[in-house]
C-alpha cells in the first residue's frame, strides 16, 4: 500500500480496522500527526493549564469534550479509542500494557489531549534542505532530560525533555528560522550547542530514543519535546493515563502548513 | 507625571494606592497591557478550554493560581485586586458596580485570566507608519458583534466581537503582516472589507466603543477582539464575574516585542 500518498481518513480507517499496527512515520505526506494524552477530568484543568504555561514543549492542537471519543477540528470521523495504531496504558505511573484498541478501557470522564508533533517540523526542515540525522539513520530521535524547569501548574511540575538533531554549523540558523515559524509543533530550538549548559551529561547516551552520529564540526541543536508531558504526568502517578505508543500517532486532516496560521 | 516613560511597577504602585483611576492608554511605552476576566474555579476549566479553542479572540497571557491575587510570569509584585485602575463586577450577567479596588469581593475560588490587548499591536502599527483612526480622533475603537461563531467549549459559546480600523488601501497588507506577527495580542485581521460579509449591518453604528471617520477610499479592517470573551461569559450569567473596566488595564512587565517569542 502507498501510505505516503493516501488521505488521512483512509489510513485512519485501516488503523481502526487493525490493518495497520506499526509506526505512522512517512504516512500521508504533508499532514500533521498528533501525540495523545488521555486523563480523567479531575486532572484535566491542571493539565490544560500546564500546557498553556508551557506551550513550547506542550503545543495543544485540540482537547476533546469530556467523555467523547471524537474530535471536532483537527480531524473528522475519528475514534480516539481505535485510530492510533498502538496505545500505552499507565496505572499509578507504571506501564500496564500496550494495546491496538482501548475501547474496553474507556471511561466517561476521560479527556483527550492531542499535542503537536516534531514530525511536522522535520518535514519542513527536509523541504528546506536541512538534514535530519535520525531519519538518515532510520532510527528514533535522541531525547534527553534537561535541567530546564517547566512552569508548574497545580499538581503538574517537572523539567523539560528535549530532542536533538546534529547540524552542520551553516545550517543551524536556517533550522531555527524554519522551525520558529511553526510554534504549534514545538517551534524554534530551545538551545544550540554545549549539552552541559542544559544539564545533559553525555550526548551519546540519550534518556529516550536512539543515539545518532554527530560528525566532526556539527552542532547539537535541541528542541522542546512532547515527551516532557508524559514525564510530567508520570511524576503524578495518576490511577490511569492512556498515551499513544511512541511513533504510533494520530494522522490528522490538517496539513502542516495550515498549522502556521 | 510622565507616565509614558515610567516603569510598569511604579505605575502599578500608583494605581494600587488610588493615585491613578483613569485609563492606562499611553502609559509605560513599549510594555504590554492586559485585559482581565475573574471567574470562580468551577467555571475555569470550560473557560480555559474556550480560550484554547479561540486563541485569536482570546489570547491568554497568564492564568493565576486558584485564589491567588499575584502573578508569576507577566508581572512581579502584582495585586490583582488593586492594580487595575477600575474594575467591573457582574452578577448574573448584570453590571453590579464599578470599583477601583475589589479586595472586599475576593473569593478563595477565584481564577484570574489575563488576556492580550490590542494596545500592543496598535503600538506596532504606529511604529510601522500605519495610521490608527480612533487614536487620531482620541476616542475608543469601534467594536461590532459579528456572525462568526466562536468554537464552543462546555458552557461557553457565542459569536466573535471584532474591532475595526479603517485604512488607506495601500496600508492594508502591511497592517495584516505587522499584526500577523503578534498572535498573542489577537494577531492578523479576521476580515478585510465588506462589513456585511461578517454580519455587520451598519459600520457607522458600532455595538461597543465609538464610531470613527472612514475617509473616501478607505477599507475597514477587522480584528478579533477581547470583548468576545466578556460577551461569551455574560451569556452564561454566572453568579459573579469581575473584569477590568474598558481601557483600564493591567500594565505588565513584558514588552510588546517579547510577546512575539
Amino acid at each position: 500500500m502507498d501510505y505516503y500518498n493516501m488521505k488521512p481518513v483512509d489510513v485512519r480507517r485501516l488503523i481502526r480496522d487493525g490493518k495497520i499496527t506499526g509506526p505512522t512515520s512517512g504516512m500521508c505526506a504533508g499532514y500533521a500527526q498528533a501525540n495523545l494524552v488521555i486523563l480523567p477530568k479531575e486532572l484535566a484543568y491542571d493539565f490544560l493549564l500546564f500546557t498553556q504555561r508551557n506551550p513550547k514543549s506542550c503545543p495543544v492542537l485540540e482537547v476533546s469534550d469530556v467523555g467523547s471519543r471524537s474530535l471536532h477540528y483537527i480531524a473528522q470521523d475519528v475514534d480516539l479509542a481505535k485510530d492510533f495504531p498502538k496505545y500505552r496504558i499507565y496505572k499509578k505511573g507504571e506501564l500496564a500494557g500496550e494495546y491496538t484498541d482501548v475501547e474496553a478501557f474507556w471511561q466517561e470522564d476521560f479527556v483527550s489531549f492531542l499535542i503537536g508533533c516534531s514530525f511536522s517540523f522535520e518535514s519542513a526542515l527536509l523541504d528546506a534542505g536541512v538534514p535530519v540525522r535520525h531519519i538518515e539513520e532510520n532510527c528514533n530521535v535522541p531525547m534527553y532530560k534537561t535541567n530546564i524547569p517547566c512552569t508548574p501548574a497545580g499538581i503538574f511540575h517537572g523539567n523539560m525533555v528535549v530532542s536533538m538533531r546534529p547540524l552542520p554549523h551553516d545550517q543551524v540558523v536556517k533550522a531555527a528560522l524554519v522551525t520558529g515559524e511553526m510554534p504549534r509543533v514545538h517551534g524554534a530550538p530551545i538551545h544550540i550547542g554545549d549539552p552541559s549548559a542544559i544539564g545533559i551529561a553525555d550526548i551519546h547516551r540519550p534518556d529516550f530514543g536512539d543515539s545518532v552520529t554527530i560528525h566532526e564540526g556539527e552542532v547539537p541543536v535541541f528542541w522542546p519535546c512532547g515527551v516532557t508531558l508524559q514525564n510530567v504526568v508520570m511524576n503524578v502517578k495518576p490511577d490511569i493515563v492512556i498515551t499513544h505508543s511512541p511513533g504510533h500517532m494520530l494522522i490528522t486532516d490538517v496539513k502542516n502548513v495550515e498549522l502556521k496560521y
